[in-house]
């Protein structure tokens, strides 16, 4: 018999935070903090195959489940002493989804699940407080026929406004028992309007559809939207969580709370965290109370009057610290926790691992293994290589001139510039079409996660620290102020004020999320500040990985930059880029356009003068360090003008008839270019352009060694290589010019990046000193499949479950993967010293470099920002690899 | 020491037959000659080595050949008793160029070498004929100034037409030998005038001169076009033979000749050749002198005057047909021989296996099969494959009204009609604009090579069998007549006459080969005959070969070809072409133009019938036999209109505003079209396509097993997969049709046409019931070459050596084959009895075909008339194996 359902509570549980996969996060977590005997309430938790046999069974359920949902209710009655459905002692339970990864916000929840008409009076009398008890019950009325019964939560609201106009209330909390009996009178009758039937009296019932609401949401738009975002594979499923009902809005005793151990901001080792007095956990997190804060040092910092849990509920208090103190211990990481306080008495709902920022990550990962709470291992595997981006990026020059217009919470650090738009359709249109945009919002839902992924930044007019905003904007990486209460938003007039100000949709604003500011304007920034703690990480990085870093890079500020990173060389210089420069392009283009070889060698040697400063200013930066310069790849056509309007203005330009051009441009063209005469072919065909740069290569080398006194490396790489004959021939020729110019400091090698050249490796190696996969052709050549045209129907394959990432970002180990194993094994055959390296984009990809490590790679090659991910990538494939 | 020479003659020799490699094949085969004890002249070879040295060391000899040479002189001068350079008793020389493979016409050669002004007065006396020794003396300067010195002929031959003006001669005979000696006079002075020098008088400088001459010819344009058609690498070199002299033009009693032991053009069991009295060698094959035949039947049979051989020198022929039965019955196989006759006495200079027409080929092989000479499988390997193409051809129907212009010599067979042209140059340009054109030349020599290859046939005014255009022409398989003496060509005026008739150049024209007949205008043609010799053959290849044998075709016309010709089944029905026909195209354009998928559908509905049908006529000439049924596989683009006024007219036509239609051809461009949304991917994308096609094969496959009681077979294949997941995708939607349509009679499988599918083979084979590699797809991505613009820059590759053969011709088996071998091995892992198969184009060529056997594939599938091509390939291939 499979066992579905999984008991907590009482001092012990089924489950550990070991069952995740099957659990998921929240049950796992719940399961432990019984085991460790702190305060949870009872409950149980139906695992993650339920979920997977419902979808799999046509959404049915395992025969034997409700005997075993029987059960867990059963024992949760037995610990609490109540009955579910019991008119005068019932149980309440909340019903909650848990996921394997955290899906904020993405998954719906039911809290009160068990009042009817009856169970109402019984909890009244029970709590002695009938106006808390219709209170939970219009809660619950609310919450369920939003999620559960799918009746718009506004139906309700309206009712409630409605009613407190008609009494002339303000506030909730002038509401009475009998105000709360007559607005579920009216919710009741609206829901049997809506959906022309009664709302669900039977508990079990009400059950039932809290359970199949939660399985259901699993597959709603926003959660595979997330998933896809988050590269969370459908098939992982959901559990959910039935648990008995604490209740924070039991009055001034009673209280509810998110915190974590430490900022999660900044991580300084500090406890961290809001609640709020006499209210649900739903309260906290849906940003509508502004909270207050957990300590008196928060409280103080922030200014704040509203007494923090240390002044208000200090005996609580205590026991949530000691409780931060044992969490913490235990699972070894910074906690984010839930909690609630029922008259004075704590109770967990949750603790988990805290998302946090790629600053915070770094600072507890550096902190934790300073103190030996984990290890230096431990805490390179502790960070997201990727979130590494955040802290690499500019922030805003403390000396520039700003003009300040709003003020929020710090939500999610890092600056940004761009324009105001105020919906999440328009902001990721925008964004498409190429503008930075800014969301400003009065809150967020999971329905805007599309807007928040595309905006460069999100302003909130409300909520806290832990609104959905921040959440999710910490979890992005986007900087984000939250609870900028001084703004006005008018979504129909696409325009906020503050204090005076108009701000309309378009105009420019610099957010920083670091201080919670807003800026008029787009204000300067600086570099980001790489020693400190993200030193010592890059430290220990560099101490831990085996394969070497190198940069994709071309112009002296991006060596340059790269270099500040650390890069140990260029892995690859596209030399092309260089030819596009007005100053060469006329010269290349006269080349182009020559009928001989004279007239080709004529325009070429303008250009040689140009190329070797081009190498120079690279060597001169270099230092003594290896550059891999790339000879010409892409086809000449690219560098003809293509419009009839441009081919006439760029005759005019450099004297040929428009005619003679466009009869050229025409010969050029190419049914498939990405297949055609480029790479190595053209220096087949006109020897005349590798030549040339060969000679600029080495006289640039020769110049800047006179000049500095370095060894500058020039590695000569030749692109498109699909036979050891080609290379060959080019090699050479590229020897001859050496030969001529009087120099050996170079090698030559050759990219891989046709399956035939990764298939003949072996003869191939004969005349390559290395290797660099050029993983971005090769994996076009291997899927048959165009970069430029895949995006028509990627969507259609990632929808289809065929492809689970783009190939293009997340290297197919399973065919281009195989393909370099196999040029791997062969070239080593030939040459068990050749140098392997890989320069397609995904060198800076953290998976990629994973497996570059494993296929015994010498190193990878990424942009210059990629620099400090492919390091700690490539510690952490290391420390795998050990493991 | 390494053994540069080897010498011949005298009842001996230092080499073999076996030795072509080193001696060439003259070489080889002389050697072999003389050790059989037939009349060889005697002399020595210089080996290929010696050609490879040459061009490997900066064109110098290696230090010790001038010894070896002295020594083979040496040797040759005691057989004879004659003294190279010696003024009474002279020994002269022929130095010919022999390599492994005939290159007929393109290499040079030189006879009555050792002639001066002193040694050609020892010959006077000698011979005892002062004029043959002048003679021999204006021809040897002529040739040798013309071949070693680069003194063109012409010079020669207007100072003989001068002074034979002058003196009122008409003719050669009848210069006297003092006209032959002022003729000498001029000749030698005219050659210091062009040269600076005078003609080399010492016979040692005059034989380096013709070595020199003759290595130097191995690299000429002529020999490296010759090389580059017939596949001949420049590797090889060649051999130079120098040989006494003997005299076919010593008198009535002198001859010279050229014959076949068997008819090189038909096959039939007859000598065949041709010879002149008083002639030397150069005579016959030249075609200036209309030759006399050699056998009695032959000349009645031709109605020529001329006594034969066999009737004018009744004893040398006895000798010579006695020689004929020695030669072919020691070599096995026909043989082609040039003899000379010197004042009543045989000498053979040549023997080889001689070249001969396809219908010779099979003719010769089935007739020494049957009567125990060969074996069946020495039969099968002794018929080039491809040369069986000019049997499967039509030939003119006999019943057809013709209008027979001129008669020629039925040179090389088969028919054809094309547009008159009179340059190679020309020919080649129409012939690649898409032309049929038929080459009429005066005479041709090797600088036509390229106008023969691109004709479909080829005239000749003058020239007998084996004049150049007649053995190239049967070389290649190109029907030809030769010596069509009625017409005068003018190549000014662009025309030739016939009988009072003017055909101008572009004007139509038919040729039989096998008649020597040209008509005006087209006539009718006929299907061939396949049975008798062929069909044996057919029947021996079936016997032989374990490779089964499919077909290319969609059409009924080329299903009904295949099949006649034995094709075993359908290895790819490309259901593209079908859409194209205009009766549903329109319906397939409403198709792609359909917003949603309803409009597709309902498009696809109207075309449903119409497929149905098109399968149904496949499935009635199949009978039982497999058809393999591709999806649709190119890209929707490639039938929508692209030029303005394309699409203009076919808004027009299927009703739909211009503009939209435009869009919506610009939205479906691509970059790659090879590497874009075509294959599976359009299955994945619009699922209605290809259970539209699933649909109308079930229901074409029932109708045609109710009408005919036959089960047709249907094997669907997905084109361009390359993951296991498309395919399962797929082949579940086709297995849901099955199953409403409730047939079971049908397997799925998938192209093999990208590298990452062969490497993903093990997981695709889960789903697939066979493979058939898409090797012209595989070959792209493999070599990441466009078959489309390949032809810029492959020119340059063939002319570096990069690639031997076009890999879109024939397969590339180190690394298109290297991924089949992977695919076929991890396919077979999981699935052992899948079916193999390849529907490339490769599929009809032999080399690509012996792969496929080793391979260890199931089948071949290639265009209708390349099946008995692969049949004999096939069988080829299964012996090789076993031998």
């Amino acid at each position: 018999m499979t066992k579905w359902v999984y008991a907590f509570g009482g001092g012990k549980a089924e489950g550990d935070t070991s069952m995740k996969n099957l659990l998921g996060g929240k049950g796992a977590n719940l399961a432990e903090m019984a085991s460790l005997g702190l305060p949870v309430p009872p409950g149980f938790t139906l695992t993650t195959d339920v979920c997977t046999s419902y979808y799999e069974n046509n959404e049915t359920y395992p025969e034997d489940m409700d005997a075993q949902i029987a059960d867990g209710l059963a024992q949760v009655e037995k610990i609490t002493g109540k009955v579910f459905g019991d008119a005068s002692n019932p149980l309440l339970v909340s019903v909650r989804s848990g996921a394997r990864a955290s899906m904020p916000g993405m998954m719906d929840t039911v809290l009160n699940l068990g009042l009817n008409d009856e169970t109402v009076e019984g909890l009244a009398k029970l709590s002695g407080d009938r106006r808390f008890a219709l209170d939970s019950y219009r809660r619950f009325i609310t919450m369920y026929a939003d999620v559960v019964l799918g009746v718009h939560h506004h139906t309700y609201e309206d009712i409630l406004e409605n009613h407190k106009d008609d009494q002339g209330y303000m506030l909730d909390t002038e509401m009475t028992a009998s105000d709360w009996e007559t607005v579920i009178g009216q919710f009741k009758e609206a829901t049997k309007r809506a959906l022309g039937r009664d709302f669900p009296q039977d508990p079990q019932d009400q059950l039932q559809g809290a359970v199949d609401a939660v399985f259901g949401s699993w597959m709603n738009d926003r959660a595979c939207v997330y998933r896809r975002l988050n590269d969370i594979p459908a098939a992982w499923g959901t559990a959910v969580n039935v648990q008995a009902m604490v209740f924070g809005n039991m009055g001034e005793t009673s209280a509810t709370g998110v915190a974590f151990t430490r900022d999660p901001s900044t991580g300084e080792n500090e406890y961290y965290g809001e609640f709020l007095i006499n209210a649900q956990g739903e309260d906290v997190v849906a940003g509508i109370r502004t909270p207050q804060t957990l300590t008196k040092k928060a409280r103080e910092e922030m200014g704040e009057t509203a007494l923090s849990m240390e002044e208000a509920l200090p005996e609580v208090y205590g026991q949530l610290a000691e409780t931060f103190v044992t969490l913490e211990n235990h699972y070894r990481d910074m906690q984010d926790i839930e909690f609630t306080v029922e008259e004075g008495v704590l109770w967990m709902l949750q603790t988990r691992t805290g998302k946090r920022t790629a600053r915070a990550a770094v600072k507890i990962a550096v902190d934790m293994a300073e103190t030996g709470q984990i290890t230096r291992d431990e805490a390179l595997m502790r960070i997201d290589p990727l979130a590494l981006d955040q802290l690499l990026h500019p922030t805003l020059n403390p000396d520039a001139p700003r003009d300040i217009i709003a003020m929020g919470l710090p939500a999610s650090p890092g600056a940004a510039i761009g324009e105001v738009v105020f919906n999440s359709d328009e902001a990721e249109a925008k964004a498409k079409a190429g503008h930075k945009v800014i969301l400003v919002r009065i809150e967020t839902s999971p329905e805007d996660i599309h807007g928040m992924h595309a905006a460069e930044a999100i302003v909130t007019a409300r909520g806290g620290m832990t609104s959905h905003a921040a959440v999710v904007a910490r979890g992005m990486g986007t900087p984000c102020v939250s609870g900028a209460g001084g703004i006005r938003i008018d979504y129909e007039a696409q325009e906020f004020s503050v204090a005076g100000r108009i701000v309309k949709a378009g105009d420019i604003v610099t957010v920083d999320g670091a201080t919670g500011q807003v800026f008029a304007g787009a204000v300067d920034m600086v570099q980001p500040e790489l020693s400190g703690d993200f030193g010592k990480i890059m430290e220990w990085a560099d101490e831990a990985r085996t394969l070497g870093i190198r940069t994709n890079a071309e112009t002296p500020m991006d060596v340059q930059t790269a270099v500040d990173f650390g890069a140990e060389g260029i892995g690859l210089c596209r030399t092309e880029h260089m030819f596009f420069e007005a100053d060469r392009l006329a010269n290349f283009r006269e080349m182009i356009l020559a009928e001989h070889k004279e007239g080709r060698e004529m325009a070429l040697e303008k250009i040689l003068p140009v190329q070797r400063d081009d190498f120079a200013a690279i060597f001169r930066i270099m230092g003594d360090l290896p550059s891999t310069i790339r000879l010409l790849d892409p086809p000449l056509h690219e560098f003809l003008p293509h419009t009839e309007k441009d081919i006439e203005s760029v005759a005019k330009e450099i004297g040929v008839p428009a005619r003679e051009l466009m009869r050229r441009a025409h010969e050029l063209q190419e049914s498939n270019p990405m297949l055609g005469h480029r790479g190595c072919r053209l220096g087949i065909s006109y020897p005349e352009i590798y030549e040339m740069q060969a000679r600029a290569i080495f006289q640039a080398q020769k110049m800047v060694a006179d000049e500095t006194g370095t060894h500058p490396i020039a590695e000569i790489m030749i692109p498109l290589v699909s036979s050891a004959k080609e290379l060959e021939i080019l090699k050479g020729r590229i020897d001859a010019i050496a030969a001529e110019i009087g120099t050996s400091d170079y090698v030559v090698g050759t990219m891989i990046e046709l399956p035939r050249a990764a298939l003949r490796a072996g003869d191939i190696a004969e005349f390559a000193e290395f290797f660099s996969f050029g993983t971005n052709d090769l994996t076009q050549t291997t899927f048959g499949l165009s970069r430029d045209d895949a995006g028509r129907f990627l969507p259609d394959y990632v929808a289809a479950g065929i492809v689970e990432k783009d190939p293009f970002v997340s290297l197919d180990q399973e065919g281009v993967g195989d393909l370099i194993q196999i040029a791997v094994e062969r070239g080593r055959v030939t040459r068990p010293d050749i140098k392997l390296g890989i320069c397609g984009e995904h060198g800076g990809d953290p998976s990629s470099i994973d497996f570059c490590h494993r296929a015994g790679l010498n190193y990878v090659s990424c942009s210059p920002y990629r620099v400090p991910i492919a390091k700690l990538s490539a510690a952490q494939a290391a420390i795998r690899a050990k493991g």
